[in-house]
């Protein structure tokens, strides 16, 4: 709950309260009293190999499939990430597909490289590899920018069929795709699909990211590709000039890894998302109007609704601000405005009786803002 | 001294053995165990007040004038501030101005934003600013890149005069100048010119980091500059969706400046640094040929040699390695392969001892190859 009262459900964040200060405070207690100091020196432009041995090690775990430390890359989150790929596998003017609907600060990050944005569209079961087909065909794409598992923001996993669609259109095309799979590790293994290099490791680059496993303020993530793909990425001139991504917290979150404290706090964090999850889905079940087109995630931290036609969206964002409820309005996960009528709500910011008094509020301001029979 | 018992003056770092481990260790753990945990969540772009706070006031401290919070923005060190720089003040195609010579990794950060380089040359009083005006009427450039004080790779600093011309013509012609000032903390105040921001304020971008005062692997540092500047750096897709740089470790070096330690290390490493130069110079101007000519500077890291005419600088380069001892050719530091014949020594690497060894086997190998008297 804000300063002011709102619950904003717009806030795509884990709550501050579950962060883990001790952790990390052990962590770097260890991590800097070690007997060595090279994270304190310019590193290898891929990240320290003992980080990417403990991360390596922590992924093939909790992926239930082998992760070579040679196959990934330390970034400063998946926003890096994205970016590090743009700049080394687009020029300025190339096209890039992206989602319909996507992750709207991924579409600011596209823009900062000056590549030309073309959209498939997201249904139940993910993007559309069928219309990403016609797509490849038309615009020959540099590069695919794909969010599989627990979209942001509707919340859908690409299904299993579409997953085998979209690594054979890669690898037949040979287009690098660029799968933001942040949210992989936030469920348990047996509630979701496997990562998309596990359909096929070669063109899939999966952007990885301790912001919502440990905390957003860490800024450390990976991405895990082919040797070949490494190769290319730690080719760029930051990570030349400055050594890799931050050495010293790569050396905290090594620790926090070998000491077993990233394992204990996932399944942690697992358990608290999985609860407000049920909680914000059975709410929204039970108050929301008929009409409300929901998509009920099995995981990440995101539900997207759709207004029933003739309601007017900007008008309930602003009845919905007035009762004390935010959310992010849908046209700004679109290249051209479109989902005016959607909107995203983040479930994993607040405790669940905040969580149930957000929706009640949202709840009634939709039924004020519903078309009259006529 | 390298396993392979090469003294490579090539490496331009601090020494291993002086990072300071105990120093972030003990700024970790206060740090780690404060009352809040903001520093694990998504952070202001411009990155967290507090450390903003407490970085004006080192610099007031050690600039020697004011500097304001609002007129800070925290990056992942130099690089990505350059980096950022050219992200939101150049388009694909653009001109940048570049010095001849200029730091190698820099030209790779410049590459990387699909920019077009325009060099204007480096001579005993920095960057000439004759030769500056003319490229400026002629290229119409949108941002200059400058390395004003222990300039790398010649070590040498813009003099006042210029340092008025300088701003002087970015005033008139409504040019940013990136200011590339990562050495400018490294020597004593009375020793230096001030920060270019003290000739004007307006235009200038000035790049700062800890990597030479703390340690590279901390990857923290700032871009000073108005806060017109700062709005239109802050509103960067990267810096949006990650919520600032590096929050944690930012909490870190917030923690050791505001405990002194910061200030103390300073000291430190200026006295290193400076009984390191002065050890350099001596044996340079003890050892080398007559013939060599020499740029010695008053601080930073880096001599800049020029080998006679006549003498073959690939053939030096080679027979140095056979007898032990490494550089930096000088052709790396151009965009067209200019200063063949020059090389680059970082004096802040190894102890005085060692200086000396690889100092007497460089002078001997360049004795060997100068062209003979015919």
């Amino acid at each position: 709950v804000t300063d002011t009262g709102i619950i904003d459900f717009g806030i795509g964040q884990p709550e501050d309260r579950i962060l883990p200060r001790e952790l990390l405070r052990e962590a770097a207690q260890h991590a800097l009293a070690g007997p060595g100091n090279d994270y304190l020196q310019y590193g290898p432009e891929q990240g320290a190999r003992s980080l990417r041995d403990a991360l390596a090690g922590f992924l093939s775990r909790h992926y239930g499939h082998e992760v070579s430390p040679d196959e990934l890359l330390v970034t400063n989150g998946a926003s890096h990430g994205l970016d590090l790929v743009l700049s080394r596998y687009t020029r300025p003017g190339d096209v890039v597909v992206v989602e319909a609907p996507t992750y709207f600060f991924g579409l600011d990050v596209l823009h900062g490289r000056y590549v030309r944005l073309v959209s498939v569209p997201v249904d139940e079961e993910g993007l559309d590899t069928g219309a990403l087909r016609t797509v490849i065909e038309r615009e020959k794409p540099a590069l695919i920018y794909t969010i599989p598992v627990f979209h942001n923001p509707t919340g859908v996993s690409l299904s299993d069929a579409r997953r085998r669609q979209l690594v054979e259109l890669a690898e037949a095309y040979r287009i690098p795709v660029v799968a933001d799979e942040v949210y992989q590790l936030t469920a348990e293994p047996d509630r979701l699909l496997p990562p998309l290099r596990r359909y096929d490791p070669r063109q899939v680059l999966s952007l990885g990211s301790f912001s919502k496993i440990l905390g957003p303020g860490v800024r450390l993530g990976w991405i895990e590709c082919t040797t070949g793909h490494v190769a290319k990425l730690r080719d760029d001139g930051v990570l030349r000039s400055g050594g890799g991504a931050s050495p010293m917290t790569g050396a905290i979150v090594e620790t926090a890894i070998r000491r077993g404290l990233q394992d204990q706090f996932l399944a942690t964090v697992r358990d608290i998302y999985d609860r407000r999850r049920r909680c914000a889905c059975e709410a929204l079940r039970r108050y929301l109007p008929e009409g409300v087109r929901v998509t009920y995630p099995d995981g990440g931290y995101y539900v997207w609704l759709e207004l029933p036609a003739g309601t007017d969206p900007r008008a309930v964002r602003v009845d919905a601000l007035a009762a004390g409820v935010g959310f992010r309005p849908g046209h700004i996960f679109s290249i051209d405005g479109s989902f005016a009528s959607c909107l995203r709500l983040c479930f994993t910011y607040y405790p669940e009786e905040v969580l149930v008094t957000g929706i009640v509020r949202l709840a009634k301001v939709i039924t004020s803002h519903l078309p009259r029979c006529s």
